[in-house]
């Protein structure tokens, strides 16, 4: 019903001037006619607002998506039937009007934000992660853990173009597929992702779709369990579950290869229960140093971009979850596993300690800053309502209803590299 | 006729689900009769289209944008009446859909991108040469040469909401207004510009809308020209056309000082007539250097971002005037003034090399990278031409039509501190 996907690879007619000056009579008349009128309601053609300001909520429970605006700080509405979302992520088209949300059930639905529906869902694992879509936009990729491997979609159509199982061990009909984690998304129609079960770390160019090519990184340590690429485009690095370190390729120096860094960052350290795996995703690059979360501990760590030696640890409220840099500002935000997500604490880059200790509700999960950082968004499952703080004295400014919230996205993501 | 501008102070209600229900039928409706179809062409009601990947060009000769969408890599019309575009830049709405473009003739006019219209238009001084956006998106300010100042607008109706006039020297009937170049946002309401005739920089808060606050640090060196914000929002530095150095201040180190860094970087240097004055506004921070243009030389100079010490320098084609980072990538852009503005040329930052010289065209004013830097986009003048270049195997994928280009501003800017 919306053919108009921007993705199309069919030839679009240009517009001349009496074309678009059509448009415009049409619009000004739909104006004067509907008086479009700063919120959705009441219109009766779509709205003409901009995409640039737009995001979702992640309703935890039931499986639908509340739509907001981070300019009037308001939902817009929600969008049901997205099935298992209870570990989702999001990814955006390029011009912000679709989202591509991968539901834990393996779901892949196409949300087009300014209708307010589904436009297209496919099934299209049993148990999938996450994803990612391509520099350019014409490509989303989902990470499986069952089976196990990758897929690429066209944004468009969300016809299946490629399919990457990662078979690991020895050949022969007993192989296994490896659970992917960790996809982000390169320059030139490239991925990287690690392979849980087989300590591997593979690169698939899809810049030919009929034929991507995979390069494979073995024995890169013992279950790989999140990554991330640094903001700059220079680094690809996995976080190990099986042990203390982490592996890094700079994908900047051919040949590629991997490199073992912050070896033993917990070592002598008492391990506690893990309540619940922090993610990479959001790693947090200030200056020259990456902030991240400890794993089981109740610490977030400093590393130098330039060494990757360890360059300090800053005690916290608790199991850090999300480590999030706010943008143009010396601090990292940071959020919690339970029992203590109730806290969110600031941390000053500068001095390397907390400056600020908030509790903005009940059962933080997920966080996000707008794009130039002067709001930061706080799903609190357990209040149902997601918070809207100024970062420049840390008030509330106001509080969005959402149900069971957990993942927060903004539009805005589609303009950055591994988002 | 479009009073739906999102920065609106009035309350806004919040929609329900009956509200948001009304509205997908009104789209659904609206979808179905006239078959959206994937142009703005042929539309009988406003497209609902995203913004997020438009963008403009300015069309010097004749006072005209022309907008561009930079999926599908085409123009889509074409707004005329903007007065004098001989040096003119551009901001954006934090949703994407207005563009605000500063002329030099003092104009400052708001275009609705999607209606393809000026919205409000005041001529606000008699000189002007660029403007920014606050954070949050709610104030316009321009920068001016006659009469020195800057003006604080409301980014919804341009009403003015403060006059901050750049008066310098001895307090008397005589004192001299200082013109005012490289005028940057910073987090908070905040704006940071140098007074090319008082050897200084000011930044003003305006938080506090109806009381602005302003700092002042004089001798900061003699004639800043432009001025820049490093990505982080760590920095701001001021270049000087009087003498041979910049001047940098720490926005993250309390209490704030200006200190002169890079001095004499030409010094020893045959000076050469100088075509035309570098932009800092596009100023390229790599990793852990800073590269920008060489003031009459052909070169471009490294930067280490610790030590703000020189740490190279690239012989290049010609004059620089734009040198830009590729997104995610070691490599770095540059365009030259004349004679040799018919090159742009590639350096790879590892190596500190020109790794790639193209010519994409006559007289090269200006480039733009799409955000994840999968193209660039490159005006050329004499070809009334710009040039969209894969950035990955630097061929020409497409030539638009545009009438005398010189600027090419994406929306995507609006997520940018500093842009």
């Amino acid at each position: 019903m919306f053919p108009s996907h921007p993705f199309s690879p069919l030839p679009q007619r240009r517009l001349n001037r009496r074309d678009w000056l059509a448009v415009c009579g049409a619009l000004l008349t739909a104006g004067a006619a509907t008086g479009l009128a700063g919120s959705l309601a009441g219109c009766a053609a779509p709205p003409a607002r901009g995409t640039e300001d737009l995001g979702v909520v992640i309703g935890r429970e039931n499986g639908t998506l509340t739509l907001v605006d981070s300019t009037t700080r308001t939902a817009l509405g929600a969008v049901e039937g997205l099935g298992d979302l209870s570990h989702a992520s999001v990814v955006f088209s390029r011009d912000g009007l679709f989202a591509y949300v991968f539901g834990r059930d393996g779901g892949l639905t196409q949300v087009n934000l300014l209708a307010g529906r589904i436009v297209r869902r496919v099934m299209q694992a049993g148990n999938s992660i996450g994803g990612a879509i391509s520099d350019d936009g014409a490509l989303i990729v989902a990470q499986n853990y069952t089976p196990g491997g990758i897929k690429v979609f066209d944004a468009h159509t969300l016809e299946l173009l490629a399919d990457v199982p990662t078979f690991y061990g020895p050949a022969g009909a007993n192989q296994q597929r490896s659970r992917v984690v960790g996809l982000v998304d390169l320059p030139g129609r490239r991925f990287a992702y690690s392979l849980f079960d087989a300590d591997a770390i593979w690169i698939t160019d899809c810049s030919d779709i009929k034929n991507p090519q995979t390069q494979k990184f073995e024995r890169v340590g013992h279950q790989p369990y999140d990554g991330l690429v640094t903001p700059d485009g220079r680094y690809y690095i996995a976080g190990l579950f099986g042990e203390d370190g982490m592996a890094l390729i700079d994908l900047w120096t051919q040949p590629l290869t991997v490199r073992r860094i912050l070896n033993g960052y917990g070592k002598g350290e008492q391990r506690l229960p893990v309540y619940k795996m922090p993610h990479l995703r959001g790693w947090a690059v200030a200056g020259r140093r990456a902030w991240f979360p400890a794993v089981g501990q109740h610490e977030v760590l400093v590393a130098d971009t330039q060494s990757w030696a360890l360059a300090g640890r800053v005690p916290v409220a608790g199991q850090p979850i999300f480590v999030i840099a706010r943008p143009a500002a010396p601090q990292v935000w940071c959020t919690f596993a339970v029992p203590d997500y109730g806290h969110v604490q600031v941390i000053d880059t500068q001095s390397q300690r907390v400056i600020k200790t908030l509790e903005p509700g009940h059962a933080v999960l997920h966080m996000e800053f707008t794009p130039r950082g002067d709001t930061v968004w706080v799903s609190c499952r357990d209040d149902n309502a997601v918070r809207v703080i100024d970062t420049q004295n840390f008030e509330t400014l106001t509080s969005i209803k959402a149900p069971s919230p957990s993942g927060v996205f903004f539009t805005t993501r589609a303009t950055r590299i591994g988002f």
